[in-house]
């Protein structure tokens, strides 16, 4: 195991109509700004239930925040923040709204001269206003980390910040937010939150058995529970444990200790910074790749997936991992996700455009800095 | 998946040579009261280097705090705490050292009369003293909860209390501790964090796969990794996975959103209290008794043990609970310690002061609060 430094403050309050719970959260006199998304939170009663629990706290709304969450947008309300003397943030929806959130909570006091930064330069935050959520969607892990991801379409860039500052004060999970999502919506969070738990698991071993195991605990659950999800949106039980297994893929937890890839994230990041292709299902589309192009360098980790999760127990090595990539492009494919770039109408000038962009960064990525741009061109080409 | 609420800011602080990283984490000008125990932490090294890294703080010392730590130690500590204006607490030790330290940090701004009524009649804690740790023996979890469990001597009562307010602010695990433990602390440690997770786990289903994985995860590092520790102390690896399977055994994680049982710990306390046993000891003697007796409430989970922990798959229902108890026992005295009370000269004498005892206080206990002391007799009676 790899020495390590762990701490998760954030309070998970979890459970059937636990939303009411906020009012006692917040610190009386705070003055809220809600944020949220596309309005789908006031056609599922979510907004009519926060509204009616912060009815003793002031409240400004900032709506509209969109997937992929804009960096003007974040902007936008940064001014609001400043001029309506806001000093407490509430994030109600996903993924996106969260992470918009932090961003705002950070950039409000940010010193520097330019909040871009804080993205670009990995700008030190030193303060940042406290924030809370409630998650309307299991998918982003968002909710239990200090991580953010903040999309400049001017560019178009798609960059991470992270910090232990923008960790939510607390996070309230109530399964019945799932009742209400639409289908794409519940096959994305699926495999984001598995692509997540796969980040930090199909690395190298450093021997972890904690940590492996509680990694193909979460991807056993949510092999389990996605498709009871996906086929019956209310399973109470189903869509509970759906959503507790998306807050521990990104917790921390299971990284604590041991080595974390990445690549697939920072290589489908480009793929929706350019083409707009639903986070996951660029996910979906450059694992796959990676596991092949890496197998050498993940071959401990590949079979010893496709042992564990997938029962695969026949065969060399090099057909274990076979099987073991066939099985995870099935259980994408089984939610009615591609996994290849045709299927999104990518060619080979977008993966020309890409790898420029990674040698213009100068950057090499993966658990060991060696995917260097030409390796990021054969993860690509091999998904064409 | 019940309701359930989640909270854990213990830093931790993981890995080899980590113990001068306590300078860092203690805030600057603190005056810190160093507890420990018997002493050994002078004979392995551990004292010279934490005196090392608080140079530059003004240190006092209490050690002295005996195993099932003493009540009347701890209210000592707190004339120290108050006469010397001390404002930090560094607890280096075992889970004893550490239960003590919690209970002196709440003791010291405990406005009641009494400050026993903390633990007797779960009185409430408005403020506690910051505190951290260097734990230096795997075991309790302490470590990484609001928990702590203290004995008054002239009762003799052993009695448990919990608070947010008395977690550590930072916890260092260096699994270079074990190198020095005698064999039976390293036993003790491994059951007594195994039986932390059984308490959790071993209760009756509600649809918690995540919960159940975690747990199960934990208890078989525990039966790979616990004998290479006795085997070999100075096997790094596996000391540090024994170490961070017990912290993730008493952490919260696993009893989120799951019924917990703890009647293993409740008897088990009554015969440390009596007759001075090791407390993992009890709990090895005690465990058998609660599956055997309340194999008919416990059944499906039992089951499950079986099949998954120790791959059980042939024979009735209860011929695969005759067989997992068979094999909990068995791993207990794999480690040299006996599970029947016999073994430790109690006899049948103990049992009808011991419900009586439970009479008195008129509780029952167990997940669903359905031991009475009557069954706490056909357990024990179970053990002779």
């Amino acid at each position: 195991m790899l020495n390590f430094e762990y701490k998760n403050p954030v309070k998970i309050i979890f459970g059937k109509e636990t939303i009411p719970q906020i009012a006692k959260e917040i610190p009386d006199g705070k003055k809220v700004l809600l944020t949220y998304g596309g309005g789908s939170i006031k056609r599922n009663g979510i907004y009519g239930q926060v509204k009616k629990a912060l009815e003793n706290f002031e409240v400004v709304e900032f709506g509209g925040i969109e997937v992929n969450p804009h960096y003007e947008t974040c902007l936008k309300a940064v001014d609001v923040i400043k001029k309506e003397g806001i000093d407490f943030l509430l994030a109600v929806g996903g993924g996106s709204v969260l992470d918009a959130t932090k961003f705002m909570a950070a950039a409000v006091y940010f010193s520097g001269d330019d909040p871009w930064d804080i993205l670009a330069k990995g700008a030190k935050i030193e303060k940042a206003m406290p924030l809370a959520d409630i998650i309307t969607l299991p998918a982003t892990g968002s909710e239990m980390n200090g991580n953010s991801v903040i999309t400049r379409a001017e560019i178009p860039q798609k960059l991470a910040f992270s910090s232990q500052l923008v960790m939510p004060r607390f996070s309230v999970l109530d399964p019945e937010v799932v009742f209400s999502l639409p289908g794409r919506q519940v096959a994305n969070g699926v495999v984001d939150a598995f692509v997540h738990v796969m980040e930090q698991y199909l690395t190298y071993p450093v021997n972890s058995p904690i940590q492996d195991r509680f990694a193909e605990s979460i991807l056993l659950t949510l092999i389990e529970e996605g498709p009871k999800v996906l086929r019956n949106r209310s399973d109470y039980d189903a869509a509970a444990n759906f959503m507790w297994s998306a807050t521990m893929a990104l917790n921390g937890l299971i990284a604590a200790g041991v080595p974390e890839d990445w690549a697939t994230h920072q290589i489908g990041h480009e793929l929706t910074a350019l083409h707009g292709i639903d986070h996951a299902r660029t996910l979906a589309v450059v694992l796959p790749g990676v596991m092949n192009i890496r197998r050498g360098q993940k071959k401990e980790k590949i079979i010893q997936y496709g042992q564990r999760i997938w029962g695969i127990t026949e065969g060399s090595d090099d057909e274990i991992i076979d099987a073991a990539i066939a099985k995870t492009e099935g259980f994408f494919q089984s939610f009615g996700i591609p996994t290849t770039l045709p299927d999104y109408n990518v060619t080979a000038d977008t993966i020309s455009e890409i790898v420029a962009r990674f040698k213009r960064q100068g950057k090499s990525i993966g658990e060991t800095k060696e995917i260097t741009p030409e390796i990021v061109k054969l993860i690509l080409e091999d998904r064409l």
